[in-house]
């Protein structure tokens, strides 16, 4: 019954197999070895147009490298108040483009509200230096509460970003969840809405490390590769990623792993529906579901070995919370087994049955 | 005949498996599992006394990050003028840093001149803002240049940094071939010679991806903490690395890779020696053979698959090399073979016969 | 009818007068001249105890090295929402601090609610470090909305940082104004309720360009020289800065300009009360004075020659504004005559007699 | 007998009443007054062409903003190995953007020699991330050691310069004593030579504060305006340099001062030259007189009230200097006197006649 998030997994078996299948041999080092060139073209087929794409450690690095190419003295990023750049990266975006700003834009249940993008925005008069200047605009897909941007939202903050000139970023952490939620294509779901760079994440979803900035606009991409360099991000065997990436993309290895979590988050969300002691706070749309419940049961629940972690409560849930109650997260992975989640809905109906 | 750099080889099969181990389960994220923690107690063990331990991505990470420690405004470090901090990333120690300097300091073969260290450190008075002032020294062991410091050598530039209470790091990209060049101790090979901090590399020696930090000053450790993820460079799925470790120190694997790494160089010496078209530049001490060798000759052995780097004349080297001869580098590793050396030795042999 | 800014007047002519006659003869440079050394002396019987003070160019970079002084690795300093380093300062303080964040905190009036600062560090854990952690607290003195902190409001963010463990800096940019409207001492004001650094302005005050960091915590005093001049604001005339100080201080002229532009500003609001077509928004407590009325209004006395402009709705005003109504800033300085006060006055009573 | 340095000199009479009778009355501020307008013209008159105008506190702001101008991630910054960006700066270049380099080059008395800088700057390799890259050359004149570049030393650099597609970049601290000395014109000296953007010293000249960045690159204007205000270098009184340039410029003031300074220095070398007891090491070009003399002579000169340093052996000066001698400087300025000089002449004689 681990929950606590989906980085607590390992690797699917096939990723592990994929990098023993590739640990012997010589290749040329620092990304450009023939399986690295390989798994570049993966990416631009999956993309279905010609891609730029950059290996590095760890999704912050992703989100902190794609806002940095796109940095400018007195540079404004705008990115969901709860967002994980905003959040969870100990000011890596900030400290990666040497003190760009990032600003807040509330919306509901982890998206952006257009209406207030917008209204930020605009405003910004470009020659004001005191003010400092917008940036880049940075949306989470998946975002950090499990919801999804439809292809509508994200052509609603796409439009902003075109008419104000900024380029549009997508943090792709959780990037296949939302892939299948929608049932769409990458293509569809990133440049052909407006989307200029992504951060492309496989760890969540299977690999032990994978990570990649895919770059639409390839007139950057010099630049990127010294950016990356410079952040000590460029990997000597490259091709440990790329093989991981291999095996990801390998018989769409990793639109099953995402399909098989988010089904899971579905499963985990029925059994809360069903039971007297928990409330669904939202409908989970990928792999990670909150619950409302007291917190006694969420301590019966971790004592009986459920890993999961309590959350404050987003911008745009206006559920009740009790004093003796709080918000919990359960996030679901390629790992997650049926078991697990049979033992844990077990777990929930003993205790509204004592 | 791969000899263009020890970072061409994949990764030794013991440490393949290991990670194959490792890949099912849960475990905390973010070096907070129970195999890290067990990886960073078996550091300790290996360093006698207590270490941080930080898993980063890259060596150049761990060089920036290992300055960076130690950063302070106007700051300056010294290092060999043809070391890796200087010559090869880019930048990055003094991206890290917010703008420290890197000064270089000479000496013969890759090894800093105690000398020249103290007569440059000496010059800086600390009341005068405008010069800047010194921060920390850096070595590199093994050099760039395959040469390897000394136990008194390491004493020496360790006095002078404690003259001038400069903290003193150790790159040690190619820690362990230094290690059994030397025949002593992780713990007499450091802080007992008055080293601070250490990049300690498993890279270049057998595996995928597997470089820490290592520090003695414990009281540093938080801030580290904060610098690592700041700069993108903390892992969720920690044990990824943990799990090379574990298979790395294991059985002393990497005391076993070094030490054939370092053999197959002096190999490879013994037959440039032999051989009647190229000369031996300087005795190889660890896993790097440097020979000078006409231009035409290099070409016909690449041209039979042998693969070697030119490379640019070290300070201290006063060897002849005429206008149609050049300086040519050689690396071994875990993963060469004695068939390649053998291979290597014929097609050097078959060129003089013509 | 300049009400655009103080910075909009000139240099008081004493001020002049005082540069004029410290034009000749040789000093020591970069600030260790006698009559730097005698206006170091004055700051600290100003304050009535031993401190540090840098000259440097701008209330900006006052600002911004104030916050720098107290970096550490994702740092995050909690100033009002509508403070001048978070709205007009074009991310400098994110800038010399590598990218340190601005958290804004929310406060009527221009003044930070001891609740909600209390509230917001309060979610920090200092062990967690993706979420960045607690470096600093700003406060503007008096704020920018023309509105002052009484010393009681200073105990109760004092309080809050010192429980914290965080320093807490002023922004006096218009540190007279406020320390006149108060009638208290510069000791009362700062250091005696807790504020470790202070942003020292004399420009908007009647000087040409005369800021100083004065620095109560002498261990810091050091690294504050270097970062100074690392950030290129050591002048090497110190001087001409310090010849402005003498004058600032000599006969407690800089309380009597602060005074008169109060008084001013005083005078402006009571025309503004008593006219039939402006409403006083908030009553002035320093040198600005906030109106409501409609545009064209604004636009008739613009056209006859008075200087202002229209300003954003800060967080606690809930007065009403019309759609064809806008809010106005007017600032009064040493340099406001009465005469442009009864100009004013006769130009707004000429409105509403049409 | 002030030769310290000539930041050592007040500001001269004409700037001192330029300043007072520009104190009164109201103005646009941020560099956006009548005045300040009306300077960026005279500037643009003296250069024979457009240029922009960025008024900044110090030399040392008005350098690492030239170079941050043209930063780019892994850049590096070709000067002398003694210049003052090198030397001086406590790394203002570096920090300034966020990191850059800069590479010494070596050269005779002050001055890059061009051979040394075009074998430097052709080994880098545009494609290969790990060296970082070239990002602009700079060059100081006149010099650290009073010597001047002429027009054909500036030619054979900005000939390699423009090879590389690097800007050049003029430190001139000193710009008005080289101008002089060459007796040419700012647009020889400058843009027409390929020099791209101009550190334009006031102060050392007779000014109180007064330096300025020229940009001929026009391109590049907008993106300076945010840089210097995130640097914390726009004044908001702008008008106080402003009106010091005013004066500077006005009947040729900046050349009379300039050509008193170097006709002093002139003077001072003969001194030297006539006398017994100091040697001149080389002949001054511009304000800075270098001279060897035994330490005890020095010593005397010191305690008898002459003020000026020892100073280090620049590269390319090979003239002996014995165990008991040192290398002074002597710097001469607008406020130097011809009294001052004649008492030093004396002063010096009467030492050979003990």
């Amino acid at each position: 019954m681990f929950f606590a998030s989906d980085n607590w997994a390992g690797a699917h078996p096939n990723i592990a197999a994929g990098l023993s299948a590739n640990a012997g041999g010589f290749s040329t080092a620092y990304g450009d070895g023939t399986l690295d060139q390989a798994v570049y073209q993966r990416f631009s087929e999956i993309f279905e147009r010609e891609v730029a794409v950059f290996f590095v450690a760890t999704g912050t690095a992703a989100n902190s490298l794609s806002l940095a190419t796109y940095n400018k003295p007195g540079g404004i990023s705008f990115a969901h108040r709860e967002s994980h750049v905003i959040e969870d990266e100990c000011g890596a975006p900030e400290y990666f483009s040497g003190g760009s700003r990032l600003h807040a834009i509330d919306g509901a249940l982890g998206k952006i509200d257009p209406h207030n993008l917008e209204r930020v925005i605009g405003r910004f008069a470009p020659e004001i230096v005191h003010w400092g200047r917008p940036m880049a605009v940075s949306i989470t897909q998946s975002t950090e509460v499990g919801t999804v941007y439809g292809l509508d939202d994200i052509d609603a903050i796409a439009s902003i970003a075109r008419h104000h000139k900024l380029p549009l970023h997508m943090d792709g952490a959780r990037f296949a969840n939302a892939l299948v939620a929608l049932e769409t294509t990458p293509a569809e779901m990133t440049w052909k809405r407006g989307v200029d760079i992504v951060s492309f994440g496989g760890t969540k979803n299977g690999c032990w490390c994978a990570e990649a900035i895919v770059l639409f606009d390839l007139d950057r991409a010099k630049e990127l590769a010294f950016l990356r360099k410079r952040a000590a991000q460029l990997f000597s065997k490259s091709r440990f990623i790329a093989a991981q990436f291999e095996a990801y993309f390998k018989d769409d290895l990793w639109l099953d792993t995402a399909r098989h979590a988010n089904a899971m988050a579905a499963r985990l969300a029925a059994a809360i529906e069903d039971s007297a002691s928990a409330q669904l706070a939202w409908l989970p749309q990928a792999n990670e579901v909150f619950a409302v419940m007291k917190k006694a049961e969420a301590e019966r629940l971790m004592a009986a070995g459920a890993a999961f972690y309590d959350w404050h409560r987003p911008h745009g849930f206006d559920g009740h919370i009790g004093e003796d109650e709080a918000l919990y997260r359960f996030v679901t992975s390629f790992a997650t087994t049926d078991e697990s989640i049979a033992q844990f809905e077990a777990l929930l109906r003993a205790g509204s049955e004592e």
